[in-house]
């Protein structure tokens, strides 16, 4: 008889969780507390989701699972070169991801997470259980015991329970996770949460009135880019929709929100900012949302270890729930699936080992991601517009068209290449930074010493590189 | 009508807060989980305190709230003038904690909550519920209604469920906080708890069989001592009870406590590394307690805020559990109690003014007794043999003897000085160890430029002290 397991959590990552373990014969429930997304109305729409851009790390996940389901799944995402800068004039200016065309991609997370929903209903071990919130699991010698508060799709809450028997758990229930929370009483879990003072709104940009022949009739901006109007430390961002709308998200402090308490303040300030933005957004609209929609906060969570002997595992966000600025907290989420079923598969199932294994490999990765996203915040809101960061990017650009390989960028290791493991990803970065440092010594030098000096320098510089 | 307040957990902290509290005339309820632990009998003792050292700020927070009620809850307490370090071979070595004699003081744990527990039962307005484990809090605008699951004293756990509203509660429920996680459900409150690679297990010295006129007749060593058998990566250490025998805690990593998995095992490392402690507790009640005592685990535990808006705050562990090898975790528990309390009269019992002032002034100083506690760790495991260690306490002793309050080791200032606020202690010993380093680089230069050299840098080193 094949073991049985309990995903906890329908999102992106339980649904792919529950495919890998599907083909690995397992016989799987997975379990939600929503009811099935695809039959709500689009006016349920909690409107604090950030979009998505998927890239290396999510898409390699994907075609690890299944290579058709990953294309089938992935037909919607609108590629993104570069972003687009837009300054308090309204002026855009492009500044691309990879020194090679490389893309990151844009996609709509309810799509998604409906079409992958879809592709589960095509295996006869994966039996879905909406309306099932996880209430406490009881850890036992032989098997996992869930217990469940239950609810009908019309009714409220009710206080109805179930209760299922399984032989492990996989926990993908969120930053809130409650599988991480029922692990915690009967492991030593390192943890720790800590919010960033940043609240974020969600904003829609409609598709294009006009028919725009620039973007392809139906965009009123370039939908190949992921738009950015940095204003220091509050920012405005929009990834677009298949349908020519975007996505737009406001971040800034929870101070600067608070003190917008007026509807004059409010269109005072998006007039101010984002001028452009409010000619694509409507000035009602802005201000409505900024006053109707819920405001989010951002919580970063780590935690050590991930999983209970043999017993229960968590990824995704319940393992590591990180701040939206790198674009990764999804890509990671699913490279998690990926890391955990190559392990599993090269124990031959070994549940036990696997998961220790699990713990000992990913930690640092998942530890160096959380620390990047946090740090990428300051580069989005901020220093995409000053000049020593363009001047470094551009020497970062020119040294990784050069010498390919041997030079990598930050970015491009971390949103394009899925056989870099993050922790590689910094120290390779941390090298490169001493090495940028020395080249702009070697230029200043240079400029006073002249030219054997400089060639001298360059020959020892690059020697360091190899 | 006086305000209303439950105060969940009566433990040390909780007991003290209730008294202060009633003090201020508040109408306070005081909910324990446990039954009345002065019903019960001593075998139900859970083996897993550590005994307490009750030191300044314990005892100015208790003076702070009722000197008359401090005096009789202290009448049994034992001064512990220094360490005693115990080497390998059975010699003892004292080392004193004060410069002036100085004492921290023994005290069990049980004695001092029943006896608080005791002080409690002349407050009118103080109401006692054992058997009540919190389950809830639903925070309101006009009350906080706290939802608790109810045992009678003789049967197990119900599923009876209680429910009261209060103006505001307090929290000193300890490091596995309920009121902690309920107010995290409403508010954005940073956390972290970390695992330290430490278990420890309780053992125990009798009272000596021959009067022992040493030692006033029922101790078998001195009682005026914290004892340590320090062994580099784990230890012993012994504090007496008023009844002539010694509490015992082996503290030592997990993988070392579980590679001594027999019997004889745990009988030669017993013999090998503590042959007179072994001499004291008997070598099969040694044997006993290692393998059938809980074995305890070490957290510590950060989170700001410790409030939620004049409805909810918490105090002693639930807001800052330490390891203990400070022996502060107590005393900054009751230090919490005086802090408030003060903060509260000033705000002329404005609740909400005086929880945001208390947590921006408190914070500082718990994240430094929690990482002072930390680092004491290596201190008494290791550091207490070494014999730089050994000469810089004795410069810091000359230091401390000569220039009184203008040079105050730590110890003096975390444990004899409850008028230094935790972060202020570590501001100023870091000032002192860069003196210290400074005087050593002296001391190694006299020897080799000799007499007007010396005097010189001297002069130089005293004027910075300055």
């Amino acid at each position: 008889m094949p073991e049985s397991v309990a995903v906890i959590g329908a999102g992106l990552v339980g649904c792919l969780a529950a495919v890998a373990l599907a083909k690995r014969n397992y016989d799987v429930t997975l379990f939600d507390y929503r009811h099935d997304p695809r039959l709500a109305s689009t006016s349920d729409r909690n409107l604090r989701s950030i979009n998505l851009a998927i890239s290396a790390r999510g898409i390699t996940a994907l075609q690890f699972v299944d290579r058709a389901m990953s294309e089938r799944v992935l037909r919607e995402i609108i590629p993104m070169r570069g972003r687009m800068i837009h300054d308090t004039l309204g002026h855009q200016e492009p500044q691309n991801y990879g020194l090679f065309g490389e893309c990151i991609n844009s996609i709509d997370r309810a799509v998604l997470n409906n079409s992958l929903l879809d592709e589960l209903e095509a295996y006869p071990n994966i039996k879905l259980q909406f309306g099932h919130k996880l209430a406490r699991i009881a850890f036992g010698a032989r098997h996992q015991t869930c217990e469940f508060t239950t609810t009908s799709a019309a009714g409220p809450q009710s206080d109805a329970r179930a209760r299922f028997d399984f032989d492990f758990v996989v926990g993908c229930d969120g930053a809130y996770s409650t599988t991480r929370s029922q692990m915690q009483r009967v492991i030593r879990m390192d943890y720790a949460q800590e919010y960033i003072d940043c609240c974020y709104i969600e904003l829609y940009i409609p598709p294009a009135k006009d028919v725009n022949p620039a973007y392809g009739g139906k965009f009123s901006i370039s939908p190949n880019h992921l738009h950015i109007w940095p204003r220091h430390n509050y920012m405005l961002i929009a990834l677009a929709n298949a349908d020519g709308s975007f996505t737009s998200t406001f971040f800034g402090p929870w101070s600067l929100v608070e003190s917008l308490d007026s509807t004059s303040k409010i269109e005072a300030f998006f007039v101010e900012n984002f001028p452009d933005a409010v000619d694509l957004i409507g000035l009602d609209e802005a201000v409505y949302a900024f006053e109707n929609h819920p405001k989010g906060a951002l919580m970063c969570v780590e935690c050590k270890p991930y999983h209970v002997a043999g017993k229960a595992i968590i990824l995704g966000d319940a393992a590591h729930s990180m701040v939206p600025f790198y674009g990764q907290g999804m890509n990671c989420g699913f490279e998690d699936v990926r890391v955990l079923m190559q392990i599993l598969d090269q124990n031959h199932g070994n549940r036990a080992r696997a998961f220790d294994e699990y713990t000992a490999q990913r930690h640092k990765d998942l530890v160096s991601i959380i620390e990047l996203a946090k740090n990428n915040y300051k580069e989005m809101s901020h220093k995409v517009t000053s000049k020593w960061f363009l001047l470094r990017k551009k020497l970062d650009t020119i040294l990784g068209r050069t010498l390919k390989d041997r030079w990598l960028p930050l970015y491009t290791m971390v949103s394009f290449r899925a056989d870099i493991p993050y922790h590689k990803a910094i120290e390779v970065e941390k090298r490169q930074k001493r090495i940028l440092v020395y080249l702009q010594a070697v230029v200043i030098l240079a400029t006073s010493v002249g030219g054997y000096g400089v060639f001298k320098a360059l020959r020892k510089a690059l020697r360091r590189l190899q």
